[in-house]
């Protein structure tokens, strides 16, 4: 199995992360290999939003306390966060920002870095708060955030979840 | 950069496809860094469905064309092609499905086999002659059709698209 592969199937979600920052060589990749993500038509309509600052972190993690009405929420401890957004009319926005969060997770997995999904905001953006929050992230008001990847480096070694193989159909 | 990183970047969609079908000991790896991606809350509720079959192929194209009215409309002579389609009450389904197919994307250019991103069904897979031929292919009736793989030797050196670098914000 070639280096590619072996990182696809290691990459697992991680959720605990150390208080070390990402160096910001390894995070210029890990943009490089999102922006590097098919994108329908080639539109590339979406917009990367990297947040280090941790009281802008906090900040968004309590607006979607607040609209979710829970009693906690955190993206885990992570030190940076990537905000996949894109054009709500564009009908592969979703699609597209999957993709390069994708590439960005394997990204990471390839230099250490762990990665998970935040998948809170994509229905929450219109709630007057968090826009609001958005566009001093100057996230454009006609996007949506379809995905967050929260990134660090691992706390524990996490193990690769479990796949059911049995999901294949030939014909 | 490293081999990953270097496979991500390299990846394009490629739309011409010499005759000679894909190894099956490939498909099989190919397969596995697919089920191998990420999908919200782990549910994996995904169906990848093969067909090598090129008659089968032909009349999906041919169903295809006629559900879009268009004149023409092929899969670009690809040898094999992945649905990947997904239980349509399952709000992550298409998301899922994304990084599945990322992942199929990036091993087969690791292994040297070219892909593309099929889009055409998602929107018409509950059209009786297409969702008659989705049951055929054992595609359950609450699945949506999100995207498929088009796989095959690449015909040409395609070029890798150009990407727009300024869609980064930080903060």
């Amino acid at each position: 199995m070639n280096e590619v592969l072996n990182n696809i199937i290691t990459r697992r979600s991680v959720r605990a992360f150390t208080d070390e920052q990402i160096k910001d060589d390894d995070l210029q990749l890990i943009l490089k290999a999102g922006i590097y993500a098919p994108s329908g038509m080639n539109r590339q309509s979406w917009r990367f939003t990297v947040v280090q600052n941790a009281q802008i972190i906090e900040k968004l993690e309590n607006l979607i306390k607040t609209a979710l009405g829970r009693e906690k929420y955190n993206m885990y401890g992570c030190k940076t966060i990537i905000m996949l957004s894109n054009d709500r009319d564009n009908s592969n926005g979703l699609a597209d920002c999957a993709c390069a969060l994708q590439n960005i997770f394997l990204a990471a997995n390839s230099l250490g870095i762990g990665s998970c999904w935040i998948n809170q905001l994509k229905t929450i953006c219109d709630e007057p708060q968090i826009r609001s929050m958005l566009t001093q992230l100057e996230i454009p008001a006609n996007h949506i955030v379809w995905g967050i990847a929260a990134l660090g480096y691992p706390k524990a070694n996490e193990p690769v979840k479990d796949r059911n193989m049995d999901v294949v159909k030939y014909f």
